[in-house]
């Protein structure tokens, strides 16, 4: 067993909150997030600055890629990112691109300490022979959550959250987990033990972000060896 | 019946690019879109450039919005896009966000020409009953396409893609069609009476962009009245 990573999206609107948030979080946290919404609204740099302010973090960019997949794959590992998140609706042909070049990066580049990577985001219809066909891809990784819009619906995480990711350890995939990510949540995902991450943004932004990520290490460690 | 419409697809990797590709095609196209590759790449400020630089064309901006729908809508739409693309395998919460803030944009601005709508992009495993309830839910687009990893491992046209744009169309969208459009393909969409757009990227940008785009306009006009 591993202790899951924890992780800040960050999802602000420009990237001066953006720089600021990751500063005051990033003794908090292993990984920093460039959010779909941060990358929409400023682009790559979002990711290679925040891969110049934080080299030793893991940095995923959040594309929820669909399509384009080598394009976009290359352009966010040359950013700077270490991992990338690809959408459960992209094509097979999409992921495999996306999977392509992450190799490739790392063949040319056997000095990097964390491999290129990533990451299916789990949106759509899917189902687990879907998953299977990511794991046969050679894809380690895969991000479970509640849509932030089901989140602001009032949608509660569900026995049924619960098993899919236990299924989908099962196969082969190392989950990350997010979706409004609260310290009182963590004991509900300790029967997902080789959880990757927990992913939380405004919960590890302001003044309150210490408390919380404190907090959520606390349960992390009570649950998780 | 009305003519379809062309849309070049800006999907270069910077700006300077994009602009000099989109005046180049602006007397061959009504709408102008700002590619994932290019949103990903420059942010919003290439949607801005291109509204300001293009006051009269349509403008899409194609996030193939797939999370934090209200945020990302609300970007794009005062960035100056005038449709903006969501993914089917989107949560639904997160298309009736994207929705209604372009009505409550439309509201707020009676006087503007072309209205703010959302386009769904078919992506992953859907079903027409999805399809159903994104007409229930008030939206009159969806953009129908070989995806771009897809057409690169060769795959075509197939009869089964016909019918279901029909299909899409009876249920009551106004369908865009795109992936690798060249003029000698646009027969195959004949019956397709009602589809919104025809849209092309590297065919219509260089030497050849207006042979190519005047190639298919003369096919648009053999087979649509």
């Amino acid at each position: 067993m591993t202790k899951p990573l924890l992780q800040i999206a960050l999802d602000s609107l420009n990237l001066e909150k953006a720089v600021a948030d990751a500063k005051q979080a990033e003794d908090l946290v292993e990984i920093i997030e460039v959010g779909t919404i941060l990358a929409c609204a400023e682009g790559m740099k979002a990711v290679s600055t925040l891969r110049a302010l934080h080299p030793n973090h893991i940095i995923v960019c959040d594309l929820k890629t669909t399509d384009g997949g080598a394009i976009l794959a290359k352009m966010a590992f040359e950013a700077g990112a270490d991992w990338l998140t690809v959408s459960a609706a992209a094509h097979p042909a999409t992921k495999a691109a996306c999977k392509k070049v992450a190799d490739e990066f790392n063949a040319a580049h056997p000095e990097l300490k964390v491999k290129k990577e990533i990451q299916i985001e789990i949106y759509g219809n899917w189902t687990f022979e879907d998953a299977q066909q990511w794991v046969d891809a050679g894809i380690k990784q895969a991000i479970y959550h509640r849509s932030r819009d089901a989140e602001l619906a009032g949608k509660g995480w569900t026995a049924e959250d619960i098993e899919n990711m236990q299924r989908l350890e099962q196969i082969g995939l190392a989950v990350s987990i997010t979706g409004g990510i609260v310290p009182q949540d963590i004991h509900l995902f300790k029967s997902i033990k080789h959880a990757k991450a927990f992913i939380a943004g405004r919960a590890l932004v302001g003044e309150q972000g210490k408390t919380t990520a404190n907090a959520i290490r606390a349960e992390i460690a009570q649950y998780w060896d």
